[in-house]
């Protein structure tokens, strides 16, 4: 049974033309002109891409007292429905240490993913234990550890574990990745608002000013070099982190860094809502910024100092988010995006010109498969590659709404924002998983673990 | 008559792989495991890359009162040996304008080229005439247009001929090239040291400080972007000129930059020599710079600040450079490096881990045939694109050495450098016309002219 | 008759301390504890500073077909009551040359200024009859050489002229200014809304981007640095320009920045407003900003990148600025601010703690004494040092208004900014010449002209 | 007994003129033309300036099990030879908190100071106590708190104990000094060369990269910027910390940083020194840098973006330096230069045009006296301020070395090099202490305790 897409536009990171794509189980088969096979999906008039990979989510995480409400089930499919047939999600280790999460994780994931996925392993902490469960986890399949420079108290590291860590990563292959912004000082700043009687979201933000991330992303930076190791900034959000990166580069560092999709279109002064829950649903770490971080957020991505698009989907309830009604601190951190951030990012990004078409495939998609060691499997319209694949139809648009999307949870940060370019079908693996205006159904289980093997060791 | 290459690893720009190669006349026709072909090429222990592209030669150029002494005959066979299978040539209008001057260059072009080639067409002046000859030349097939902000008094045009030049480049879908110093200030500089009683070639770096191209770079670029068209600056031979690109690619404007082989190896004590004639071969504009600049273009390379690598080939024989014993201004401007840049890019830059070979592909060929619109046809190893391949034996060497060179110049400046990674196999549009250890010759007239289509009209 | 000012705290660039200041004849006498006079000049309550120096002003240019209304008479006055003892004016060579036009501006200042004064020469153009008058101004008391990169077919020069001019600034020990745009691109930008059929004042905002001065700060500098001189870059109005100065002072070189308070405190919106005159009345060069600039100004200030606050006094009655009513680039270029500079600057850079109250000096008086070489003549609380001196009030405060002020232009671009901060008295060479609430009248003739010897020839 | 300095050239920070200065007591009593004196010091041919105060001296401190040979009494007489006439000297809290170790440095200084001197107090870790404690030593005198980021497991604080000190700070109106360099890593990279077998005097400087100290230098500021408070930064030795320091003054932070002359002057080749004591004796914290990096320091001390020069003078002898004979980890840290600062930087600053003698004034004096807040007591030639002054021959010159120094150790870092410019005359509080080529003697118990007021409190 084999499937033709027709008549639309191929575009990849690297160029855009005509073809047809021809796929043979679950994976491409030929590119070409007038190809045929038994199914036909029609692509005029519309750009084939590959599909999204979201490297950067948080389904169902247990975090600050409750559990990310997003289910596998429900993110995955939220996630195809909007174009995006891969997520890269966090396993944080427990008590029981980083295999026994991995299985959690793996318990959760096998049974609900509609996408395919894959993990990046948590280093919270170190020991001779954790030294030698990296290698295991890179046997496994997992060539990523992330690194929490704030969380004080709970999942933060220090800078002497950061760097034995980063040299184990170094000797396996495997590319740290971190959260940057300096947890001291977090935690001595929402102290300091907590006691000047500013209990309420605004002063989440106020707690984490930009320098304050800026410092830590240096300090990652300065590290990962030590241990001759490249790196990976998670969710950079403002000019100050944004510097640190490119000032890296221009020494040769190799310096990766992740905006979000958020971070690229909203802005700190939803946290002066004065509807305490408008506010509080955005509370997310590092905030939203001053509207001029956008800008070099975005130019970074035209210029290459920024590479991949992602969307640190952390997605609480309403009521979840009341645990903090009292006090910011307690706000589960986090937002969605993995059903909008597409959408969204051709919307601002390509329709504005800030970026081109073969930019948006390479910062949705075709950056992250090459940093994850997973191109041209993932990230790729080449014969052989997986067919993970979206028909993309600019005419459609809608105006995102909590009321009409996939996500169970019951608001959405981009609420009532037009967006202009939307998937028409999304393949995963050669199977259309979802169709424009069909009923389409989460398929759980469906989805599969992808391996990611290290890189030659240092 | 089918050929295959068999055994190698594919080095794209984007990954690397094993895999076969099979070529049926001038094109690639699959990529796969275990291909046979009615004849095979053997890359075992070898990569296969894409063919390299100089975008940057100027041969036998009139300049100066002497014509450049390198032959499209010499020029295009010695590239070829050195794994350069396309070179893009500089068309500079004389009296006559622009398409006269394209039909003089095309006449030795045609009778006498071994590799492919294209055009750049240099805008020297402005006028009616000029503007409407843009247009026609467009048509012929040249999407690209060169202003030199130096040479006071013959090529050089100043902000508003290269402000309505790219208007005209941003109105027909082209993009301006560069030449960035200050043609003003180099002019009263030399008339300095002469003043001073410096003719020797060592006052030729002196008139040419890095300020000087700094300073030019960021004025093109300004205007490029008052304009409202993308810049690409050729010779980056320094932190300068490199900083001002970096500063305007941080504000999403679109500027290329182009360093050279010479730039990234060779350096400004080489005018101290006391033999007048080693430093004189040496002359070329902008001159060798200190040391500390390599470390900024290397890093622009791996950082994605610049890229491009090229040569600038401009060779005068040991003869012609002697127009200048008396006064550095007379002597021609201009060095080899079009049969050198590949091997010496690799020896200097992959093995010692600067550039990744994706990165090395990326510099010397595909990023190039992407700004000059020609991707995938050259630049790719893909199924479709022109068999213009190189089968690199990592394990060849030689020292560079004038006695042994394609190129007809007597001497080298690379003379004496040990290179380890040459082309075991050059492809040309399928045939193989260079081999190592064979005594491959020249294939005059076998050569064709690649038509660039414009970009989308601005 | 000596006169004591008692009672007072002394506010110099670098302390800040209580005392009495004795006055005798034109010059500060003593500084001290308990000093008596003749006369005692009340300053309890109040700071005591070094009068301001306002080294960039336009009173009666014949300018863009008519004349600064703003006259000599009328400005100085102004300036006395805002709390500025010294203007330098900038003399225009007409066609008959830099000393007929020095003896035409003597004429006007000599019987009209109430405050006292020097000059700047402008350099419009290049010969050896300019080689040689630069010698003789020079002799005359001036060291100081203003250069135009802007208004082409005017004012304007080009970079080899301004270089053979620069150098022989150098061999003079003169100090070469430089107003900084690319006058080729704001003349091709004027034309193109002209052509798009924008008109108005908005256009001469459109026209003139920041990048247009970036880029000729950043050539200027170059230049400056080929010909071995310190440059001084007037009206530095945003980052672009501000960074091309820091960057060179980050390399050792000499170069100074003036901001003016328009641009410090205004921003471009004010070219939106619909009525057409009151943007027209703002229109000058360089144009008002995007508000980003103003912090970057500021913070140059305080970290000693850019050195004084100026004001660029060029005041056009309304019925002038009609000039340009169908055409902006007709508008007389130029707002006043003689009047407002201190006040407006204490208020906005002092009450909100960007400034220090020693950096207010040095900002408004000791930093250019030094910079044009009549330090501690002018700019210093000395013995010895003329006594122009303000007390200055920060109790004292007024709304700005063209219906109140000294200047005899009819509005004002600071209308309604509320100030705190304002001299209780102003004295020039020991004399009381302005006292607020009472009804001082201008003294024509009674300032004198400021001899500037020249720096140590390089 | 009034004395008059005759015949010289006062230098000052802002400005150079002929005058003789009249002193009456410990202070100047005026400063003029042909005053006269009961004693007359020839100062013709000579400048006068203020007498250099280091802010950065480590004597008889007790540091790695040893104590620094350099006594109160060699120390401070060799500063005197050299022209500096006051140290601040950094006072390390034991464990019996900072009043006892306040009262173990008085009694050292009290009995043994040729100069007059000042403390800085160390904050090595965080209490209730230390709280409190600061508020006394402020009381005492002393408006400067020093913190070290490295040297951990001794001196080293993190970063929530910095933010709070910081914060104390800011309430007590003093100014935090950091040694910048991120402890945790230096720890590790020391490991790192002793595990590879690398014991030798070269490894302190490999286990010390310039990295590791602009990531520290940019996190104090950082830290220092969310407590409100100015920071300054000592021994500021490379590009990387001085790029920290530029970016945030850029921004409108209070930063200050404070070169070396080591490193100024001296460079990391030094540590390559087959001979083990020659290297060792060059070992201190930052380590000497790459040449590279001087000009960074040079051009922005002519910038303003860098403020003091101090030495860090730590000096023990070679038998002491013995002690890392096989462990480059137990080699006492540090050098002297005391003695040598002054006629090392005119040298190598002034005679070679990089500074001007009022810059030199302001780096070695005035800008510290500011600072410090003792600006005009100490720093200034005004009327009123302490007699500490330096009468400087430029004409005088000798050779540094070991051999005829007035510090007690046994070698000097500065060997050989030949110094143009020296005391001819230091007073201290008005009395002669030095006279080139006279048996002056040290003259314990003389110098005094320079109480320093706090800021006004933030
Ligand atoms: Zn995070
Ligand atoms: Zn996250
Ligand atoms: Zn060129
Ligand atoms: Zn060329
Ligand atoms: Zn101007
Ligand atoms: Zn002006
Ligand atoms: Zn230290
Ligand atoms: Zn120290």
């Amino acid at each position: 049974m084999s499937k033709v897409i027709k008549g639309g536009t191929v575009v990849a990171a690297d160029r855009t033309y005509e073809a047809d794509i021809l796929i043979e189980g679950e994976r491409i088969a030929a590119i070409g002109q007038n190809l045929s096979g038994d199914t036909v999906i029609d692509a005029s008039d519309a750009y084939i891409m590959p599909g999204g990979i979201d490297p950067h989510t948080h389904l169902e995480m247990p975090f600050m007292g409750t559990t990310a409400a997003e289910t596998w089930e429900s993110g995955t499919f939220a996630a195809l429905s909007g174009g995006t047939t891969m997520v890269v999600d966090f396993v944080i280790p427990g008590p029981d240490g980083m295999l026994a999460a991995l299985e959690e994780w793996e318990g959760r994931a096998t049974r609900q993913a509609s996408s395919d996925y894959s993990y990046h392993m948590a280093v919270t902490d170190w020991s001779e234990q954790i030294f030698h469960d990296m290698g295991k986890v890179v046997d496994h399949g997992i060539n990523t550890f992330k690194h929490f420079m704030a969380y004080k108290g709970s999942l933060m590291v220090n800078d002497d574990e950061m760097f034995a860590s980063f040299q184990r990563c170094a000797a396996l292959g495997a590319l740290p990745l971190v959260h940057a912004e300096n947890g001291d000082i977090v935690a001595a700043l929402q102290q300091k608002y907590i006691d000047a009687g500013i209990p309420g979201p605004e002063a989440h933000a106020y707690s984490r000013p930009p320098e304050v991330e800026g410092e830590a992303t240096n300090r990652a930076i300065m590290i990962a070099d030590a241990a001759g190791v490249p790196v990976y900034i998670v969710h950079v959000s403002c000019e100050q982190s944004h510097e640190a990166i490119r000032r890296a580069r221009q020494k040769g560092m190799r310096v990766f860094g992740e905006p979000l999709i958020q971070h690229l279109t909203l802005d700190e002064s939803e946290y002066q809502n004065p509807d305490w829950m408008h506010a509080a649903r955005r509370v997310m770490s590092p905030p939203f910024r001053d509207k001029n971080h956008q800008d070099s957020l975005w130019a970074g991505l035209a210029a290459g100092s920024l590479q991949v698009v992602a969307t640190d989907h952390a997605a609480f309830t309403s009521e979840q988010k009341t645990l903090g009604l009292d006090d910011f601190r307690k706000i589960p951190n986090g937002t969605g995006g993995l059903e909008d951030r597409m959408p969204v990012l051709w919307t601002r990004g390509v329709e504005t010109g800030r970026l081109t078409m073969n930019e948006f495939v390479a910062v949705t998609s075709t950056n992250i498969a090459r940093i994850l060691n997973i191109y041209p499997q993932k990230g790729a319209i080449l014969p052989g590659s997986d067919a993970d694949l979206v028909v993309w139809d600019p005419k459609l648009s809608k105006t995102i709404s909590a009321g009409n999307q996939k996500s169970i949870i019951d608001y959405n940060v981009f609420e009532g924002i037009r967006v202009n370019g939307m998937p028409r079908y999304t393949l995963s693996r050669g199977d259309v998983v979802w169709s424009h205006g069909q009923n389409d159904q989460p398929q759980p289980g469906r989805g599969k673990f992808v391996k990611r093997r290290p890189f030659p060791a240092v």
